[in-house]
Parts: structure tokens; C-alpha cells; sequence
């Protein structure tokens, strides 16, 4: 795991012109469940990228217990280093949702009843035939002299609290209900803390090379200093290169960006899937509906998720015909005709069955390519000549079967997702040629 | 979001027996990419959950930049208040990764290069034919009167420092190295520190009933005091109960959990899906294994993402036989003998054609069961018949279908999550019955 960062020299304070560089942010996520392990702390991550896209450094991210003495003293101590204090979760209905107490407490402010609010959300619960219960008004409670952020999603509304020259914006903990308010709340805090510049991100994704490898590659971007800088990042079968400028216009900051932006393509070739950072199987179907091609898919390690991610793209339905999860053998050869003889001599994991899935799956479903994907996930069902994590991959394409063999390493899941990683990135490999 | 946590009034006190009740635990993650919100730190969550096993209370997450100074300061701040602090993230073999230097720096050590860890590194790096590179050294990097914590799943070592009664962890950031660590160096733990105790917890999962209509039937659970606390906590599809009791061996834990574990059961019936948190797709496929009994899938909005599921658990190939996604009207009617009229005169998003693709699957693969899901997941597609978020899910058993109709909310992804989990329960249903 490895990020560099150097902070703009562009830089220009407003709010603290002697003692502070930058506007800091700081995130608190309130949630005795997330400190219990119960569950993952998403909203953390894309408030991040919001608040950066804003021009505010993030320096803190903490997470404290569903308790108001916690939560008061956690805003106090983030409001010494920060100007924007967002705090999420803790907003919902029950006795143990204090975020409003907490903040209320920490501010030492009171909050009061709203009966506006309060009868927004209970045409909403009425709507939906949810019953009423009183606890339910604890939403409608509102710190004083808070502005109040609707909420698109969901019920409980948001609220911005204004402390001298700072903010503290409380969102509910719901991750889509948390985005929605936090991107209307955005422009809301730029005028309000009067920012000045512009931060713009361009990721660029990177499949096939190892962490290393992209950083040898771009070692003078990654240690540049100035107004754009360079960082790197990595996840199973992904690197991502992320271009950052700060600038006083959009125009600005991109127009600074654009020698680097040159520099990354020219040195990362073909290896690089994205130059926006759209994901993989976005990519992927863009190249096959540009190309007016379609796609059948036949898979048995990966269970459904080659095409389970082709699908999360909406309008995928116009490349994406059918995928055949045929993850028995008596399956591969009802459903994808493999012969009886291939998988008896060479075994369901092997160059010439994932061959003649992938055959089957496009000729069957009179597609214009057929992608199959056969392996080990593990952790059982490995042997010393078929290791757990040996996965083959084959496209099928009219005149010509492309086939790949790969030993990842990892876990079930790890080598699942490296095989869903390699087999898309096939895919786009071929449509570029 | 609601967790109600009443600590046990057993616990008792090691380390300062004056002045704390609980031994703390808090832990901090490294990564700039992490604040950026390049990625969501999931490390915090499982880790929490072995802190929680062995008795530690958890009270803060902390997430700092790869800054030297930054994490030497959270070290500090966080040995004030807690026993035992974990560093997960920053052990790399980049500039960037500055852990060591900033736990050393907080501890006021300094570290030494180890040549026996660096050739037990270098070892595995030839092993798998990576490049040896000099700055991969940084891995054997030991802070001063550190023990070695060895890496069952990656490179870097883990350490673990003792600063007179108190311990600080450090882990890699990558999940399965860290997860894997720490559960190695959680017994070394309970003996560093003597902890008297056990936790066990119960977890109880529950679909088809929202949370505060869980909260309803469990108040008196969730308000308890004592030595067995009760927690609740909502996630799409699915509610869950925590039962946690503190004593002092395993079997005085389970003995004490034992009469709440009866109440939760009786009070919620069959939505109880898990009583030891089980997910959903194994408690399907224990149920298909134990009757012996085979499915297979056919989906449609979902894309996969019901085979996906099933296929996470190792050996699902004894009853998962096949899916298909049909994700076009012309291979709903190839691959699945839709009659194209009960496509023209219902719709594909319809309860007659949702029962035509599971009695297809079932018929055609020879399964026992057949479970068909259709719907429409957004963000288009929808009309005012037939909205966003309709989704047909159907089970085909021998000579009966059984058909339900669902209109979920939310986004993309949790119209088709919540359409997987209701399509999984709805399997679960039959087969109890």
C-alpha cells in the first residue's frame, strides 16, 4: 500500500490566513456497530473523495461509539484542527441514536422539536404504509440555528451547523442516503467557507503490472511536487495512478494536468484499462457496445461473478446476451456441449475445456464472442499438478479461440475476483486489437 | 442504525486496577488512501471483532495519513488511553509505507534492519520470481525490543512492541495478511496481558422483518444490564441480535447466554435464519446438502449474483447445479422455453414469466428445486405499472410454484442485493417447511 502526496503550493487560506496552509476536514462516523466490527465504515471513503473534490484536505477519520459524551467531546477536539466537521450516523429513530445530543452537547447548543420536518417524514412512513411510533419524532430534532439538509433517500433529514467561521454537517448513516445529501450539501459549503480553487482527480487504472512495476514506471510523477501530484494505489488485479490539480477553474486545473496525463499513457501503454477511472466491466462494455458486439459468458470458479459484475452497469442488456454458470460437470456438458472425452482426459480445469466452453457459449447464443472462465478457488480441491488458484481463461471470436492460464494467489475470494479481473481484461484486449 | 451495548459488570481489571474497568483497545489505520477515499478500510472492522473476543473494548477507530509525525502522534495519543493499540497499513516495501518510523518515532526508539527476516523476504520474493528491488529491505525494519510477528499470507512481518503493561500491534494493511496475524497474535495477547476473561457472542440473523419491527419483539433483550448484553444492527435484506456475555471460561459464557438465546428463537420464529451467524447462501446450502436436494438458478436482474452468492461457500457444487442468466428476451425464450407469448402479453418483469424460468431451470438441469428472480434494478426501465425496484422471484419444487411479488427501494445495487436475499429466503422457507 503506498500513496504519495504532495500538497499543492497553490494552496491559499481563507479561513486562518496566519497559522493554517490549508482547509482541513475531518470525519467522524458515529456507530457503536462499526466498533464492534458489525459491519464496514463505507461512508468514511466516498465522503472523502466529496470533500477532496471541494478542495479540503482530510486529515482524520475517527469513529467513535454510539454515546453523547463521546461524540460531544470527538466534535470539540475535530473542531481545533478542522474547518468542516462531517459527522455520520446516529440520526435514525431509536434511543440509541444520539448523533444529534452528541453534537448538540459538543456545541453546546440545544436542539428543538421540528413540527415541519416531523410531519415531511411521517407522510413518508404513512406513504409507504410503515406504521407510526413515537420514537420515530426523534428525527425531527433539530440543533439550534441549524440549517436543515433534505434528504432524497430516506428519512431523517441532515442538518449544517455553523460555528463562527466552521462547519459541522451531521448525515445520516445510511451509505446512499449519506452521498445524496453530502453532493446537495457540497455547493452549500463552498460558498459558505468561500473556496476558492477547484481540486480535479483523474485516475488512471492499470491492469496486467504489479504495484511495483507501475511505480518504476512513473517514479518522477510519483515524487513531483507542486500544483499537481501524483499518487498510487493498489487492489487485486488493479493499480490505480490518481492525478491531482488544484486550480482557481475547472479549465485550470485540467489544463495543468494535461502533460502528465500524456506521460502516464505513453508509459503504461496497453496495460492501462481506464483513463477516467471507470471500472473495468464499464470499459469493457462500452468497447462492445461501441463495436455493436455481444457477449455470452460461460463460468464455473467464478459462479456468476463475470457476469454479476457485466450487469452492474445499467443498459448492459445491450451487449450482454446470457452467461451459463454450468458449475457441474454433467452441466458443462448439457449446457455447453463440452465433450465427455475433454473433460475425462484433461479435467474440468484445463486449456481445452475452457476452450470449448467458450466456444459453446458463443456459438449457442449466436454471439459475436464467447468468454469462459474454469478453475480453482479453493480452498479444497487442489492437487500438487492443479494447485489452488490455477484458473483458465478463453475467448472465443470468430476465427480464433484466445486462451490464458494464471496461478493467483490469495484467498477463495481473492482468486475469484482475480479471475473475473483477467477474463474482462481479455476481453478488452482482444476489442483493442 | 442502532446498537445498545450494556458492558458487563464482571469484567475485571489487570492493568490499573484504580482507575479503569475495561481493558481498551483502539485501532489505527495508515494510509493516505484511505482518507483520500481511494478505498474503504476494512481492516478496523474484523480487527475490532478479535479485540472483542478477547475481552478488549474497543472504543476508537482512527485513520491517519502515511505521515511519520501524524501516526507517531495517534500512537501516543491512543497508548493514553488504551492497553493495547493496533497499527494496521504502512508496511510496505515503498517511501510512503512509514509505520515503523512513525511507531518508533511515538515510542522514542529507534528500529534496526533484521537480516534474517530480510532473507526469509527475499527468499519468498525469488520463490515467486519477483524482481529484487532495494528499497523492498524497508520490510525488515524492527523497532527496538520488538517481537517478530511472521507473515503466514504476504511479505512484510507484523511486530508487536510491549511498552511497560501495554502492547502495540503492528500489522500490514493488506486484510488477509492482517487478519491472519492477528488472529496468531491474539493468544499471545491474552497471556501478555493476562486477561482473565472470555467473550463469546451469539450473532441471531434475521429476514422478512424490518429492524425496529426486531426491536419491538427484543426491547426488553436490548435494555438488559448484566453480564449478557443484547445488540441490534440493520443491513439490507437483513436484520441481526448480538448476544455477548463476559466470564471466565467459554462454557460459564454459553451457560449465561443460554436463556436469551431461547427468547430471541421463540420470539422470532422462522425469520430467524442464522443463530450463529451463518450468512444466508450457507444456510440454503446446508439445507439443500442435509435433504439432498439440487438447484438450479435462473436469474435475470440479477445477473449472477444469486449463483455468485451460493458459489462463495466452498463444496456448493454438491447442490448448485447450474444458473443461467438470461439477461435478453430472446435467451430467456433459447435457454429457458420462455413462451414468447408470456413475454408479449406479461412482460418479462411478470409473475408468469418469473414461474416459466424456474420450472424451466428445474426441468432442464433435472434439479429438485428451481429459483427464478426477474425484475427491474435501475436506474431505468421502469414505468408507472411497472416501477423501479419490481422484482418477480420464483421457486419451482416438484408439483408446486410458488411466486412472490417484492417492490424494493433504494439504488441500483440494493434493489438487486435485497432481490438475491429475498430469492435465497424464499428457498429457506420451502425447505423448512
Amino acid at each position: 500500500m503506498c500513496v504519495k502526496i504532495h500538497t499543492g503550493k497553490s494552496a491559499i487560506c481563507i479561513l486562518r490566513p496566519t497559522t493554517m496552509k490549508h482547509v482541513q476536514a475531518e470525519i467522524i462516523s458515529a456507530g457503536t456497530e462499526l466498533l464492534l466490527g458489525f459491519t464496514v465504515s463505507s461512508n468514511s471513503s466516498f465522503l472523502s473523495r466529496i470533500l477532496a473534490g471541494l478542495g479540503l484536505d482530510v486529515y482524520k477519520h475517527v469513529v467513535v461509539g454510539d454515546n453523547t459524551g463521546r461524540i460531544a467531546h470527538a466534535v470539540r477536539a475535530a473542531l481545533r484542527r478542522a474547518h468542516v466537521v462531517v459527522v455520520t450516523g446516529g440520526l435514525g429513530p431509536t434511543l440509541d441514536d444520539v448523533t444529534v445530543d452528541g453534537v448538540a452537547a459538543g456545541l453546546k447548543r440545544t436542539w428543538r422539536f421540528d413540527p415541519f420536518t416531523w410531519s415531511k417524514i411521517e407522510r413518508r412512513f404513512r406513504a409507504r404504509g410503515i406504521e407510526i411510533i413515537p420514537s420515530m419524532k426523534r428525527q425531527a430534532r433539530i440543533i439550534q440555528g441549524a440549517e436543515i439538509l433534505p434528504n432524497r433517500v430516506g428519512s431523517a433529514p441532515g442538518q449544517l451547523v455553523r460555528v463562527q467561521k466552521h462547519c459541522v454537517v451531521l448525515l445520516p448513516g445510511v451509505p446512499s442516503e449519506a452521498r445524496a445529501m453530502m453532493e446537495d450539501a457540497a455547493q452549500r459549503l463552498k460558498r459558505l467557507l468561500r473556496l476558492p480553487w477547484v481540486i480535479e482527480s483523474r485516475d488512471f487504472l492499470v491492469t496486467g503490472l504489479s504495484e511495483p512495476q507501475v511505480e518504476a514506471r512513473a517514479e518522477d510523477l510519483l515524487t513531483m511536487g507542486g500544483a499537481v501530484t501524483c499518487g498510487i494505489y493498489a487492489c487485486p488485479g488493479s493499480v490505480t495512478l490518481r492525478l491531482t490539480a488544484k486550480a482557481r477553474t475547472r479549465q485550470a486545473a485540467v489544463k495543468l494536468m494535461a502533460p502528465f496525463e500524456k506521460k502516464i499513457k505513453s508509459r503504461l501503454g496497453s496495460h492501462l484499462y481506464s483513463a477516467d477511472g471507470t471500472p473495468l466491466e464499464q470499459v469493457v462494455g462500452g468497447l462492445l457496445a461501441r463495436k455493436r458486439l455481444t457477449l455470452a459468458v460461460a463460468e464455473s470458479c467464478t459462479g456468476g461473478l463475470v457476469s454479476s459484475r457485466l450487469t452492474d452497469t445499467p443498459g448492459s442488456s445491450r451487449y450482454l446476451r446470457s452467461s451459463i454458470v454450468a458449475y457441474d460437470n454433467r452441466e458443462k456438458i448439457r449446457l455447453l456441449k463440452v465433450p465427455k472425452r475433454l473433460l475425462v482426459r484433461h479435467g474440468a480445469v484445463s486449456a481445452d475445456v475452457v476452450k470449448a466452453m467458450a466456444k459453446s457459449a458463443r456459438k449457442s447464443a449466436g454471439t459475436d464472442l464467447g468468454l469462459a472462465v474454469t478453475g480453482i478457488a479453493g480452498p479444497t480441491g487442489g492437487s500438487k499438478a492443479k494447485p489452488v488458484g490455477l484458473v483458465y481463461i478463453a475467448l472465443d471470436h470468430k476465427n480464433r479461440a484466445l486462451c490464458e492460464r494464471y496461478h493467483f494467489s490469495g484467498e477463495r475470494k481473492d482468486i475469484r475476483d482475480k479471475g473475473v479481473q483477467a477474463a474482462l481484461n481479455l476481453v478488452r484486449r482482444a476489442l483493442l486489437e
